[in-house]
């Protein structure tokens, strides 16, 4: 009877449980190491219909990136009201983004550290999403650009690499707050805020920080070969 | 003759040749893709000779990273005076790093992407390197703390969170101006200081960033399993 039930699970669930099973997997072991024998265990299914459903490894692995980049960008975009002013947007997004990480620490480390170091086409899904977040920051930035009615002609690249510089910021903190106890996701994103935004903000209305009188130089030539 | 000048080289200057050749393929091509027939050849040398010296692919990328992660710190405790206020120490540490990783492309995607992925001991000798910077830049923040003559029971875990974030941004920056034609190491701590410097004054100072009225509530409970 137990046979019968399983049999008559759909498939869409049973998918389900092997990506979780997979995600879980992938996660804790590496790509590499991760075994389809483990994760169908896992999944309490047999490694053929893994097979039979998944098709590979390597379609498995896909989808696992897959399904937790939706799933990322989703909690961030549902997380976060367009309407709301720039640092209050900025604020839910990275408390959405932490939140997220802390309760998918597995999804966070396959999409993290696994997607990014084996190859096409992993490579390509997980900078896809990426891609979209910076994008998204960097519209806020823009936004708040134009809320404080300084430059609006502040340089896109200048934009660009903030966005990217609290993009990395958000994932090695995504990283130290689920390797380090009592560390909660609002404790996570108010850090960033402070480090950054009071930053930007001084930026936005015209006060850059300049290198103090007497500091080293630094090279203005650019040097990427 | 040019057989004879070859048999004469030094072993020392030699492993430099073959580590040189490995780093840039490994940067390039990724641990696992890349070959170690395409390195010897490379380097100039037979692959037996390669194995003599470096006795394995793992042992050869293991030194890789030594090398490199040895490079990089001293790169930027060359790049800073200690004696100098925590604000230049900072910009000088920054430019220090954007130049080296823009010089050293090859060996910063050996540090960043290719070496935390593959397991141990690739991934303890590159977070040992990152713990060092993240110490370092621990204590450039503590510094700036006394220096503002604030707050100088800061909980350490605030700090902590604060060093992962300049860390992880500065991570990212590097990724972004390598990838980018255009922008230099200077315009790359430039920006980085302008994030976050402020940011991190204000909060010194006993300015730190707090939600605005209005702003979603996000989960104060520790959520990472």
């Amino acid at each position: 009877m137990g046979a019968v039930k399983t049999k008559r699970m759909p498939r869409a669930v049973r998918e389900q449980q092997m990506l979780d099973a997979a995600v879980r997997t992938f996660g804790r072991r590496g790509y590499m190491a991760a075994s389809m024998d483990e994760i169908a265990e896992l999944a309490g299914v047999s490694k053929p219909l893994v097979y039979l459903y998944l098709n590979s490894k390597e379609d498995l692995f896909t989808a696992c990136i897959r399904r937790e980049a939706a799933a990322l960008t989703e909690a961030v975009r549902a997380g976060v009201r367009r309407e709301a002013p720039a640092d209050s947007q900025l604020w839910e997004g990275l408390g959405a983004f932490f939140t997220h990480t802390a309760q998918n620490p597995d999804g966070w480390a396959v999409l993290h550290l696994q997607a990014r170091t084996h190859g096409e086409p992993f490579a390509s899904e997980v900078a896809a999403m990426r891609a979209e977040i910076v994008a998204f920051v960097t519209q806020l930035i823009l936004a708040a650009a134009r809320e404080a009615h300084r430059d609006p002609d502040l340089p896109e690249s200048e934009v660009a690499g903030l966005a990217e510089a609290l993009v990395g910021a958000a994932e090695a903190l995504a990283d130290w707050a689920n390797a380090t106890p009592g560390v909660t996701a609002r404790e996570a994103a108010a850090t960033l805020m402070n480090f950054s935004w009071s930053g930007l903000g001084n930026l936005m209305a015209g006060r850059p920080w300049s290198p103090p009188a007497g500091a080293q130089p630094v090279a203005a030539h650019e040097v990427s070969g």
